[in-house]
């Protein structure tokens, strides 16, 4: 087999390089977030771009423990205590396009409509615009935009102000705010929600879209681990008893 | 690297072969059962061993939606429901020591106690007495006994006489059926439930230890697989809300 | 919260039924292939269907312990020996489109393609063609067709003969049969591998398409398992080291 | 079925408070770290606490893309391209004893040694060489000492001088120090490695043991999903084939 390729960690002769920094030069010096940032771009942070990366991971780390990412690691540790690595992977498994995970397909519209502009010179309004009803017309949801709860959700304010007070808001933000313009004319006032705004602020950072999703999972283990040790703690084994009922096939016989 | 060796799977020139045995010739004529039992015990089973597994894999398969690992897997299903592999891995990972587990566990002790009775020159009675006894005195629980539903698990029942008709039943079923009447009299009428008949089974048709929690797993899976197929069909994304009742601190401000 | 509605297990009062039927009957005298039919699908399956429904389970089982469902599972567990839990989840989470995924796919091509015939008053000869000339015009792979190995895989031809001879094959078959005669014909000769075979005959037996991929877990499971447990009997902890050439940024100090 | 209660996370009206603080507040003036301490501590680190958990945070993240954990990351992916969730759960779920889980096993250490202090009345240096003593005489591992790769574990030494530097340092350090001499007196020089530097230093910021392993899996998926990141990016599905080499039972027939 051949060796695989990497550039993300050199490890040899005991010394270990993220991306050609020594790790305790950075241990010594730099934040969590710092190496976060640079393991997914090859380059530190200004201190704008690390405090908007640390609201967004805070933003993300968890909303309640009856979602379904915390619920599935609690009801993992329920039946298998032993194993607290088995009950954080399953709470991520809970995470995808309906869970935490429409900052992908944000990131992903967000990238296609700003090519658009640039490929066919029109604004980023016209773009937006175009976007919306394309949606519109095939029936699509657009990521990034409503909410169960919220008419706004606060954490999308405040990263889009921390955004334009820090400068580090560029097209995407500008390409969001003109989609919620859009989709208010076009199909009725929805408010950008926090996948949104992260979606746009990760753009302008330079994130892949992958991104989207890797960072609700970063943020989210926080709050998975606080979740099970709390009920690693405070509850015992087998406590949880979800309720069912059955309206299947009636009794009957094997023949 | 050197290559990993295997004594499991054979495949080579187009060909695969499981413990010497040409796939295409188990397909056409072993059943899944069968070749769950060669490739743990690099032997194929009788027909009364064929009968047993099965029976086991069937008592486990499910035992209700609302249980941790089933819930665990439509959790994960509903918020995540592009992936069938997230929703049933989730479900596994609720699979240990309180749920599903306890398989393992009793075989460990059914092989320790006809052990002893060997090295020792007593009998089985004699060494679950001991077992028993010292269980009592270190205030440890007996895998394989007691339910918190059943007063008798009916799949128990089931399988026991299987074995002694299909002749498997040896030592091991003997041993578990002599701690029942040890605990019966040491502590507690306890009834023997599904973890504890199977162990002695398994023990006897010549599994090793992990293969009670493996067997779990194995079973389990057509289980979850129903139910993630059902709330699939059945349900929407989200449809999830754990109630949640918070009792921490009160609202404070960050100074 | 309202309690979860299901069909699938009836667990009450010391009972448990699958589907209507009394888990110890079907214990007594059924295969763990039929109870997995029965959850799935409601119904008991005829002795042609079980026969085929065990070909296709033993056919996924397993095909080398160097493929990413099974070295997964052996990596999780190198690292983790305390739980058999986790290293059979690690091994199903590498099953997706790439691996072992393309059964489903598959049955959702012949399950649209049927419909075409049937809505355009076309033949299946037809409908085949078409799907494959649409493929090729939007280059996208044909789910069930070519190998990375084999020219001709032997699990496929082994599955195809038993579901003529066993009258199970219908038009599921027909379809895919209609599309390896048109593929060679429009594209070049690719045979039709396991995962087309096995997502013919099983729309022929009344199989949602995610069954296509569940299938493939649940036979895999028999080998992931086996895996395991040959890892933590024959080898050590942590002894797994994929060799890594690291060619990104060099050493570089903090400013 | 009742609510489950909690103290972590409380999501009302709109607002989310974690620990009590509104997740706005702490968005705006917090890092992400705060808030990892925040939500398993129920209160703020001091600067000093902070920096010190980064530093931990930073060590643990990537020691190497062949690790269990990143290899079974990347093996997952490579089947399943679809599901970054799924990936990054596999490599979590290498995460155990063996492999970044000695930190628990430490904590415990740690903490009983210091309980043992207190209640015999003895010094810290003589409850540690008991606790190497009685470890010697079971013949069981010390947790936190000795490395297979380095004599000094750098990040060790670093954490070390900064927890001291930032008097953070108290009995947990004192406790491990005192142990490395012992270990050195009593069975051979082995040093103290990252788990057992993490560990004291957590034993002395207030937290549970179980936290020694949680901070592993927080720590260690910020690597794993940049090596998830890097191999969507730059490698092709199944590109990984593992080589094997069968030897087991010869080609044999059925009868």
């Amino acid at each position: 087999m051949e060796p695989w390729r990497t550039a993300i960690v050199d490890s040899r002769n005991g010394e270990i390089r993220f991306r050609g920094y020594d790790v305790t030069a950075l241990m010594s010096g730099r934040s969590f977030t710092d190496v976060i940032f640079l393991l997914h771009q090859g380059r530190l942070p200004s201190s704008a771009e690390r405090r908007l990366l640390d609201a967004i991971l805070i933003g993300v780390a968890d909303h309640g423990s009856g979602a379904p990412s915390c619920a599935a690691s609690r009801l993992a540790l329920s039946g298998n205590r032993q194993s607290l690595s088995a009950a954080v992977a399953a709470g991520i498994l809970a995470v995808g396009d309906d869970h935490g995970g429409a900052g992908m397909g944000c990131m992903e519209m967000i990238a296609a409509g700003i090519d658009v502009a640039k490929r066919d010179g029109i604004s980023l309004e016209a773009s937006a615009t175009r976007t919306v009803q394309e949606a519109r017309a095939r029936k699509k949801r657009l990521p990034g935009f409503g909410h169960r709860v919220h008419s706004v959700d606060p954490r999308s304010t405040v990263l889009l102000e921390m955004a334009r007070a820090d400068h580090v808001a560029g097209d995407g933000v500008a390409f969001v705010e003109a989609m919620e313009k859009a989709i208010a004319r076009e199909i009725k006032p929805l408010p950008m929600n926090i996948d949104g705004s992260l979606a746009a602020i990760l753009h302008d950072m330079g994130f892949a879209p992958s991104f989207g999703r890797l960072v609700f999972i970063i943020g989210r283990v926080a709050g998975l681990s606080a979740e099970v040790s709390e009920e690693l703690t405070r509850e015992k084994a087998m406590r949880i008893k979800i309720p069912v009922e059955y309206d299947g096939e009636a009794a009957r016989r094997l023949t």
